[in-house]
């Protein structure tokens, strides 16, 4: 994963970045936004999770998620579907979800099984709703550094908000991300580029931690790394599709 | 530009590249697909461009694309705007030219005077009419790999499309992307990983034509490399948005 490696070109020292303090932080600070949400609202904010399958990892980041959720106010809830479900019925899930009124968010727990075509059920999002900022109307406004861009991928997110809590400026600087995902990877290249970093390298492939951390400037650990950002960062987008429920209303 | 360089590492060989010769092969075959599709449409395909302001540039490729409609069979109109068009003004000429009857593809040249926001105008396009692929549905679409995306950005595409036609396969090698603009550079390394390309370097900068072609593989020249391709991935788009208009009926 792209994520375990911030490399010693993009940092220019040689300090581990620890994820959990930053994220305890962010926490904090998404916790008082909740609350003033909450008031203005008349209601918690709203996440809904879709969960495709018996997953364990995938399990274990809804739970995550709950979890935090659960900690700064928001209301969760997790719509659990087969691992067999249809591309037609999960499409319609989603659709429904996101026309219900108690939700601002909603979160497709990816990877989805094989059978399913995942783009098309981003599609399905409504892009105002998209937490995980992977309707490709958002992927796309990203790219175009569009004023406005509603939604940076969480994982992006989380690196990037790590990064500045971190005291670490990318303008200028050379980085390469692992990895060449539509949700992660990427995602993560176009936040740096929209930063201002001045060469990006995209690699395929993966990182292997022991030898990585041998020749890295600043690595993060797994866990507690970029993991806790990127449910903070789960928390940040929640709060706002809320607000743009709010300036809708 | 991005479009001048072929890397050694991704051609594995020293030969350059010509673009003349795939671009006319190319649109012969196109012309015999416009003179199909006006059968099926009982007109020819239509083409609009909105050209805003003087710039020389811009001009003369308008003026290229013109040419290699008249050439295939596409009936092309330019729409003139004045450089002081109101950001409104520009948006709601978009909208009209997608929604008429004779349209079936829009280009928006660029770039657009400074006080304009362009991913907003590029925005207003209908995804579906977007000849140039910028509308962020189609650049996320492009991102996400989506099966059924309709249009690579017409730089890219004319990329691809040399190489293919010279007989490089891209599959695994290392690419260096020079330029990182919404437009050209990331198009064309979102269309060199949909290829499979191993690894990517996405560089902020240009090329020195005279230092680089010492130590590339190959290059292309200018004129007569990409250029010609990517009016061809002109015509190319223009008759796919034809055919989505046909496939609505």
């Amino acid at each position: 994963m792209c994520q375990g490696l911030l490399a010693r070109s993009l940092t220019g020292r040689g300090a581990p970045l620890d994820g959990l303090g930053p994220a305890a932080a962010w926490t904090t600070e998404l916790a008082a936004e909740a609350d003033s949400l909450r008031r203005a609202l008349g209601r918690p904010p709203g996440l809904a999770i879709v969960l495709v399958g018996n997953r364990l990892d995938s399990q274990l980041y809804v739970q995550r998620k709950l979890e935090a959720c659960a900690k700064v106010g928001i209301r969760a809830s997790v719509d659990r579907l087969p691992a067999a479900v249809g591309q037609a019925d999960l499409e319609a899930r989603v659709r429904a979800l996101c026309s219900a009124a108690a939700v601002d968010g909603l979160i497709v727990q990816l990877p989805l099984p094989p059978h399913i075509n995942a783009a098309v059920v981003l599609s399905a999002l409504e892009p105002a709703k998209d937490v995980d900022g992977y309707h490709p109307l958002n992927l796309g406004q990203l790219l175009l550094q569009a004023p406005g861009s509603m939604f940076v991928p969480c994982a992006a997110l989380g690196c990037l908000e790590l990064l500045k809590r971190s005291g670490v400026d990318v303008r200028g600087k050379t980085a390469a991300v692992l990895g060449d995902s539509s949700t992660v990877g990427l995602p993560i290249a176009l936040a740096l580029r929209s930063s201002g970093v001045g060469t990006l390298t995209l690699v395929v492939g993966d990182v292997n931690f022991a030898s990585v951390s041998q020749v890295a400037g600043a690595i993060t650990p797994v866990p507690g790394g970029v993991g806790p950002m990127t449910v903070a960062a789960v928390l940040h987008n929640t709060l706002q599709t809320a607000r743009l429920r709010l300036a809708a209303c």
